[in-house]
């Protein structure tokens, strides 16, 4: 390792920049390869304790960050999402506990068997490499997504929202601390030190292969632009349309605390609830469940079946049923059977999370089968899409993509693998 | 399914036509993913019968082909790879056997496990989608990579070189008729029914979201430009420069065997050894392994310390460790150890397939965790990288690629996964 990057901003030497770092990620990656489970956790134990004694200094670096967005005239919600308070700062070292004690994924193998010649083969995972988190408002991600890669051996390049510099920075002093007292190159957690938003763009073109993947976190349209304009793999979730279909045969009570949990135990998550649909033959469970709902503060939109069973519900528009609201409100249509669910969902739904209740063991086989999400639920909340209700322990983010990572994307789907084969001297015929 | 596709060359409604195309394809792989093994096997004895009993049909049109690129002055290995003999007819029926023999993997639990709060979550392969397969010359592929294809519940777009239209459109028939006697939808196995050559970059734009992932099978211009051009995954290898590491505690007559077969067996293959490293704690070895090998055929380059072996030795310049031959020459130099092994290989090698010959474990477990290719070999041949050595039945390829699939791609690298959850009402605290 040279002389330690420096910040610039707005300069062109922007790519240079940019292709150095991507250098020394690298060269940290394949050191991070190699370490050990012992090494990684001395890190993230200490990555931990000094989070929790920092705590003053990440707030007080946050707190310019908040000012600086206030003075912006940013909205409410974002500076709610960019501040850190004692507890959000406990919540980020509790996540680094967590992620220690998560099983190191490097190194196990998964299948091995015997050829007829005697030879063994092993599929045993290896890292991926470089991963390039790119995330928005929430400076936790720094921490969140630096210790994880760090677990799974790969090294990452953080690249917060410019609005979350000084919190990041602050944050990331403490993951750098760490890794150093551990004697783990530097560079395996590297902040992008800039605040120049072409760095993104440079990223998203791999800089030269130095980036193996990206993982972006936060609101649709970073999403989307990741996906449009990434030269390399991406794992993320555009949107999550997902729905609950309450079959003839589901028991009322059961449907009732589904969909209110699936819609309204968090409206913001990814997860959340965005579309009931109602079998035709369950026209009797309609006006309980609306009914529910709107008691519960959330708005319905449904057809005209739903609202000939309520006039508090409002008509759903052709857009409702591709809307992901990511707030107390539903879309509400009755379909025929699960046939008419599982075509709902392919014409409407996001690959995502989608749930069917029923006692009808045959009809939540079909929904299970048939419906092309990450995650189908029989009987329960759509809300359990999350890598630490899946017993993850923490997860980097869900991919509704098909290649490499789906779903909760934890410490073991941050890794590919390799064959080791052990022979005695064997040649091919 | 409305008309047929109709073949249309060089017009400028080829972007209909693939987009067409494509959405056939979409639509035939949710049928696919649904379909039962018995199903597909079915649909797999009717199409080894028919290539059985229509070898003389299909070795007529080839016969066109080949005229053709005789007259169009095509050079003698490429008409070879065109040839269709009897013998070449009868090992495509006798790989669609061992395809219809591999284990259906759609549908396979990989992993269960039950949650606190009584949930069972299951991991269950499901297929990709739609796989576009780009090849050359050799007919043949028409026939393995349709039929690995649909055992995997996926669609799959052919698109031959134009050179072979003919001999896959003859195959293609027969695939077809096998697919239709099983009541699968035609456009499961679609042949793009054009020599126009811009049909090409069309499939690489991944049409639109119609195209999942593609394989390029051919030589190494085709895979860069499908690897550098294309915009949906790729499971490729771009060259296989292998090596054959002989340490200092190497039996020699081990590793005269193993280089020998790691070189020659066949020089052609992406699994053959393109360069050989020797210990410096080897010197004895130099001469005997030099000697076999110019003795077989093979042409040696050496540096300094392989020359000084042997007169014969002519001297590799720095090109010759980045080449793959694919012919009988390899490129030969000593080494400081397995550290010496390892650090040539991180610099030069390929990710594709590397082998250590040596008596000392713990060499021997350096150089498997350490070098990072899809497939690391102890005492053993690498031309041992091929998905039949596996025991995998059949491949679609090799790939060197850390996403998704690695090493020899069988079926089961060609399916994705989705989370099964059971409940009995579970809703998120």
């Amino acid at each position: 390792m040279t002389a330690p990057l420096k910040a610039i901003d707005g300069s062109a030497d922007l790519p240079v920049l940019m292709n150095d770092l991507a250098q020394r990620a690298r060269a940290a990656a394949r050191v991070l390869s190699l370490a050990p489970a012992e090494q990684k956790n001395r890190a993230l134990e200490a990555m931990e304790r000094l989070v929790r004694a920092r705590a003053d200094a990440i707030i007080a670096a946050n707190a310019e960050d908040v000012a600086e967005a206030k003075a912006g005239g940013m909205a409410a919600s974002f500076v709610d999402r960019l501040t850190l308070t004692p507890a959000r700062v406990a919540g980020m070292a509790d996540g680094i506990a967590v992620v220690r004690g998560v099983a190191d994924p490097v190194g196990v193998v998964t299948e091995s068997w015997q050829r007829p010649n005697g030879m063994t083969i092993e599929r045993v995972r290896v890292p991926l490499g470089v991963i390039a988190v790119i995330f928005e408002s929430r400076p936790n991600v720094a921490a969140d997504a630096g210790v994880l890669c760090l677990k799974s051996g790969n090294a990452v390049i953080l690249r917060g929202g410019s609005d979350s510099f000084r919190s990041c920075r602050a944050i990331h002093e403490c993951l750098v601390e760490g890794l150093r007292e551990a004697d783990l190159p530097e560079a395996a957690i590297t902040l992008v030190p800039t605040r120049d938003r072409a760095a993104v763009g440079l990223l998203l073109s791999g800089l030269n292969g130095g980036v193996d993947v990206i993982v972006p976190r936060g609101g649709k349209s970073l999403v989307a632009r990741v996906e449009s304009e990434a030269r390399v793999p991406v794992f993320a979730h555009l949107e999550g349309v997902n729905h609950v279909y309450v079959d003839g045969a589901a028991d009322l009570e059961m449907a009732k605390s589904i969909v209110l949990n699936a819609k309204m135990r968090r409206t913001g998550v990814c997860g959340a609830a965005e579309t009931l649909l109602i079998d035709r033959a369950a026209q009797d469970k309609i006006e309980p469940l609306v009914d529910m709902l709107i008691g519960a503060g959330c708005e319905v939109r449904g057809d005209a079946a739903i609202r000939a069973a309520d006039a508090r519900v409002k008509p759903a528009g052709n857009e409702d049923w591709d809307t992901e609201y990511l707030d107390a409100i539903i879309a509400a249509k009755v379909v025929d059977g699960v046939d008419g669910a599982i075509a709902h969902i392919h014409e409407h739904g996001s690959h995502h999370t989608d749930a069917i209740v029923t006692a009808d063991n045959a009809a939540a086989d079909r929904f299970l089968n048939e419906v092309d999400s990450a995650i189908v639920l029989h009987n329960a909340s759509t809300q359990f899409a999350d890598g630490g209700e899946f017993g993850f322990g923490a997860e980097i983010g869900i991919a509704t993509g098909k290649f490499h990572a789906r779903g909760p994307v934890g410490v073991e789907q941050l890794t590919s693998f390799k064959y080791r084969i052990h022979g005695t001297g064997q040649t091919r015929p």
